[in-house]
């Protein structure tokens, strides 16, 4: 799994910086704007994470090839905005694996700098979603993950799955393709059968 | 003092945690918005001033009770937020209390760590209103520490104080009372009063 | 050059404070919004940076200047608002030779803790611009950067061009003059001329 490591998150880092430009259409932002967005929704979940923990140097910063599948990534819907909107059933999918990556990813590198199990947990769901939240609030507008179908609380149930399964004993491969099986399911279910958490306080 | 200061913490993260679920009441957010918020409501001071002072592991990395504290003062607006709401003005004085102590411990652990004087103080006013103003920002409002009644400004008098008579000899703990209860009593009477700051340049 | 270097950042520091400030006017803020806004539009770009690098202590709590700065950057747009308005167009002239002092400097920490020449233009260009990013975001606007005319692409031509020409082994301070000269051309012109960056995807 290690040798699969690096590309998935080279390759979830680009369809971050996707999401992130295609979120800005129509919000009268110019390319530098665009690009911006991109970058921060690519890189501010684990950024945050990292930070939080006190886990340096940045994971970004460390190795420039993020910068490139950023890039790549923003090109992308420069260039083939028309192809990427037709395929955003698809894109939903990718989106959906990519959650499930950095969520046990991001709780995994919190678990092996040492902390509590809760706080993996926190790091896990942050790397996942952080960069959305901000890229939300930078475009002034309610962070999607608080009023949408379920989505973060996919990533939770995941990340809670995952330290509960190393805790049982299961080894780490197996605990891994479980949970993220566990995330990208409920994602699928909750977007076919329109699943969402209770308003709060409605 | 000591003694009571770990409690008070603990007591303090989950008050805040109350008030940034209450925050988001009738916001169309779901349960996990709500959640979310009172969590970054509860240790975005904190960590914001730790973060800029390079102190790591943060307070609720390293000690997973404040996590808990926060889970229950979100359940607490989620079972019982009739009598929350009904109680608002006494909460107000326990919130006025909880500034008053997140300031001076913060304007404290930043003394400690060695800075000047007038950074101590500003990361005291940090550590009470900056989860308050991550929440409204993710809220998409404008912080209301910037508009109402006084409020930052008690927490910014009493850090003053606080150095102040920490430089002119006075015990630390008698110090931190005087200032305290000057941050209460500021705050309780700009309640009382309706004072407030003028409005720049209106 | 290293003469200038400080009183340098400490004019453009309280430069950023006047236009922190200034930016909130007719906000319905009162004195402590608009301070704090002053604040953080004059520290943020650099904070963000040196957190995102991991190097501590930051730059303003390590020197007590910088709060000063930005004190009397402050307490200029509380007294004498009307002759910083009517100033308005030589403001922008300073703000120019700012944001190109800021970028150039921002690049060059980056690139004294020895990340890579593409990250270094990030934080250069992070340094001068995510000051008003953040200050934007607090007021609840979209950034201006995402959709005025030229202003951060300014930054990063200028920030490229100085890795570009330091590579190419120009002199240090040749290559910072030619680069700030290119960052402030670009600015003025795109001023003049009404130069903007197209929509994206508009």
């Amino acid at each position: 799994m290690t040798d699969l490591q690096y590309p998935l998150e080279l390759a979830g880092t680009a369809a971050f910086a996707i999401s992130g430009a295609l979120a800005v259409r129509d919000k009268g932002q110019d390319w530098f704007g665009a690009g911006f967005t991109a970058f921060i929704t690519a890189i501010g979940g684990g950024s945050l994470r990292d930070i939080l923990l006190g886990s340096y140097p940045l994971v970004w910063i460390a190795d420039v090839n993020f910068i490139y599948a950023i890039l790549i990534g923003f090109f992308c819907t420069l260039l083939i905005p028309g192809i990427l909107l037709r395929l955003r059933r698809t894109l939903l999918l990718f989106d959906a694996l990519g959650i499930a990556a950095f969520t046990l990813l991001g709780t995994e590198k919190a678990l092996s700098l040492g902390v509590q199990e809760e706080i993996a947990v926190i790091m896990g769901v942050f790397s996942a979603v952080m960069g959305g939240v901000i890229r939300d609030t930078l475009a002034n507008e309610m962070p999607v993950i608080f009023r949408r179908e379920i989505y973060a609380t996919a990533c939770l149930a995941g990340a809670i799955a995952y330290v509960a399964l190393l805790a049982a004993g299961m080894e780490r491969q197996v605990a891994f393709l479980a949970s993220a099986a566990l995330i990208v399911l409920i994602r699928l279910l909750s977007m076919r059968f329109h699943w969402s958490l209770p308003r709060f306080l409605g």
